[in-house]
């Protein structure tokens, strides 16, 4: 590999002299050596202008948009535009051993998308055609890099709808979403990401191309191979293109705004609502840190002597009669204001405020640390209690909006970064929020992933059999482990 | 192991003999000696009567209800109660290097739950209790023997619905469900089985118990494993314990039946409710052949000059308005008759029809071959096209039935399997449908499975990369190749 030094100048020196056995090699010369290396046999393949290198540039696509999340420096970004491409990237990463870190845009929360020292960053936002829509067969056809946001309304063009709505279905993209498994507001009546991709074109970590799953609305012809590379964060393969299924476009949605005393009761109401057989379109929960922090950045007048604000919204024929049914058995539960919009923009209003609740909590201390615990919607109350005790016992402000619906909880930690103590108090109690969710029989992760913010966590939910095994299925697909490395395990 | 050969008269002689070195071992005399060893080893952790070796009693456990499909002789059948048993069947045949063929009630079309010589069978029928049913969380915690029907009526009592409906829900176990990723006549609104699982407890080769997945409505903490078992057909271990959604009980559906001169007329219709939007409970298709099957078994009436008959059925708020803009849909696409049910009693009358259809072809000549060919929607016109057209080639009768939404079709081959020509005929017809619908773009199964019947082709499916992979991820999970071998690959 010596000769390939010479587009390296500082390197070339201590290469001459390593040829003839004389001068011992300097210390980082060999990463310089590979850099290069990597870096021509990468550009054999691609396009000039899809290989970076400049550092201010490969900076940039260092890290997503978590907190506390170590993240290296690339080696070289590359940005390929097809299949075969992304091919070469991977014979090329596979034949030097180099890791391989695969992006979407990078809005990820767990740090799942971070690079490592030394590796090839695959951003796959340039392979952003939508290829097919077809209203008959209910599906769409993508490469990975389309941006969850032109998908849905392209779809809805044709009177369809992709449902899976993250808070960044603006900028986040269908590759990553199916990195991560991505969920949203609409996952309490129209589930999460997973339960759309029919099948994948998946490069594998030697540059094979892997079809799985299918094209038609069933299909159990062997292991669901799709299934594993959802929530599979990068670390198995690298889709590159994907087959999701579709739904009929539902009429508007309605939503109803019911005001609690405190988060107990909103909790019995979502209970009371869930087993009444309801389907809400989305059943959301803001606590009081959460309202004050969104009338704070967008003055938006909500309610701040009520303790929980809990938003229901119906898409079905007649949605005015079931927000009348859940009005019921909010004030059942203990509502002391229900509201419902009169109209599609009060109900727009109302969904504004919810989905400002992330940046909202964001402002309060300039940082924070997004939990996304999951329980079983049983343990809502349970959860929200705990965290209050975990908030007053790290002396913290912690806002929590969550898919009440779901289970689903955002345990928001807001802390100055600059303050140390502060910071170490935001970190040991987001552990404890953990602990607690699974401790109430939930999951350390509803739908945002593990990454590196939790990967010591997601051996204590699995166990040490579930790790083993979780681990054998990913040296059967990258026996080298280059593919996101340092992520997950 | 010699000594364990004392139970068995026959042996034993030549065991003695061979401990001395004199008497060579006579041909069978090792099976025999290992079947003594593992029938003594299993009852070390297993009830007297959990353990089954009369051959006139374990021969009836050989095969499920495929044709065509070759099953060995079982050298022992379990019937476990508990997981530790189950722990226990898997140790034993793990150190004594037998082969496992899990069962449930071996309805299933494929062959996957057909013994192979020698092995243990392990029958989970006994498994069979509802651990737990929570409206609250709409789950349900059960073990894998609970037959379907068994399961619908419980979670019913709570206003809650299981809809995977399978023809055989009477009989068939939720095990033997999970193991075939199983379908039925709702999925076109309702899914199947694997959308239903949520976690499992799963008894590994080596006797592990592993968890997966959850009992939250969301969750991404790593690989979905639960997925992957859904659709294994008991090859990558042994389900004892699952986690199903539940859905709120949807209301009563009315049914509506549509006459057509061509089956492309009624393929088109199929078309053109899904491209509306519609969202039927249940649209399903009987072509003449099966109509007239059906009316000859059951004198029910069916309109014997139609081409094909389309049913359709919604449970929403007003099913009525439903049904008759679907009515216009098949009208618009040339249906000679639209008769929507005026009540529940009608409904239920059609859908016995339905339901009739598969027994009605086996009374035809005798035998059946079902196929289980799932294209995209868009295709179901083109795919019945072809299967008259096998038909006439082979000169043989071949009925469809479908569910038509999904672009699941059963073509049923009916032939005298005393006639070996016919047999022959019967079994290429088969093979041509196959590779029809796999030129179509779709599946060899859409609900049904691969179990020995089709693993030929499923490597035409998966092509050489997709084996490769699927046999990868076996191998991670069964090294030794103890669980159900010879199936699928």
């Amino acid at each position: 590999m010596a000769q390939l030094c010479v587009n390296t100048k500082s390197a070339s020196r201590h290469v001459k002299g390593a040829a003839h056995g004389f001068t011992p090699m300097a210390p980082g010369c060999e990463a310089v050596i590979m850099s290069s290396a990597l870096v021509e046999a990468l550009r054999a393949g691609l396009p000039a202008d899809a290989v970076l290198t400049d550092p201010d540039v490969t900076s940039s696509y260092a890290h997503d948009m978590a907190s506390f999340c170590d993240a290296g420096a690339p080696a070289v970004v590359v940005l390929p535009r097809t299949v075969e491409q992304v091919q070469h990237v991977m014979r090329t990463a596979t034949a030097l051993r180099v890791p391989v870190v695969p992006q979407g845009a990078r809005t990820g929360l767990s740090g799942g998308a971070n690079a490592s020292d030394g590796c090839v960053v695959v951003s796959l936002v340039k392979m952003d055609r939508i290829l097919e829509i077809s209203p008959v067969d209910r599906i769409a056809v993508v490469e990975p890099g389309v941006v969850n946001a032109t998908l849905s309304r392209a779809v809805a063009e044709h009177g369809l709808a992709y449902p899976p709505d993250p808070s960044s279905w603006e900028m986040c993209t269908i590759g990553g979403n199916i990195g991560t498994a991505s969920g949203g507001l609409c996952c309490v009546k129209y589930g999460v990401t997973a339960e759309y991709v029919l099948g994948l074109d998946v490069v594998l970590a030697d540059g094979r191309l892997l079809r799985t799953g299918r094209r038609t609305a069933k299909g159990v012809a062997g292991y669901d191979l799709t299934r594993l590379f959802v929530g599979s964060e990068g670390s198995l393969g690298i889709v590159v293109r994907a087959v999701l299924a579709l739904k009929p476009r539902p009429p508007r949605q309605l939503v109803l705004a019911a005001e609690f005393a405190s988060a107990a009761a909103a909790c019995d109401a979502v209970c009371a609502v869930m087993a009444k057989g309801h389907l809400p379109s989305l059943l959301e929960l803001m606590d009081r840190t959460t309202i004050r922090a969104v009338n704070s950045l967008a003055h938006m007048g909500l309610p701040e002597t009520t303790e929980a604000l809990l938003l229901a919204a119906f898409d079905t024929p007649d949605p005015a009669a079931d927000l009348a049914a859940v009005g019921a058995l909010c004030e059942a539960a203990g509502a002391t204001q229900v509201v419902p919009a009169e109209d599609a923009a009060e109900s727009e209003l109302l969904l504004q405020a919810r989905r400002l609740s992330l940046t909202a909590l964001e402002a309060v201390k300039g940082t924070t640390m997004i939990d996304d615990v999951c329980v079983p919607r049983s343990r809502l109350g349970d959860l929200l209690d705990g965290v209050e005790r975990i908030a007053e016992k790290y002396a913290l402000t912690i806002g929590v909006c969550a898919h009440a619906g779901d289970g689903n909880t955002h345990p928001t930690v807001c802390f100055d970064a600059a303050d140390p103590d502060e910071s170490r108090r935001a970190r040991e109690s987001f552990d404890e929020i953990m602990a607690l969710g699974l401790d109430l029989g939930g999951t350390i992760t509803g739908e945002h992933g593990v990454g590196v913010l939790k990967k010591e966590w997601l051996a204590r939910e699995l166990g040490p059999v579930g790790v083993e095994m979780q681990r054998a299925v990913k040296a059967a697909f990258d026996p080298h482990h280059l593919l996101n490395p340092g992520k997950l395990f």
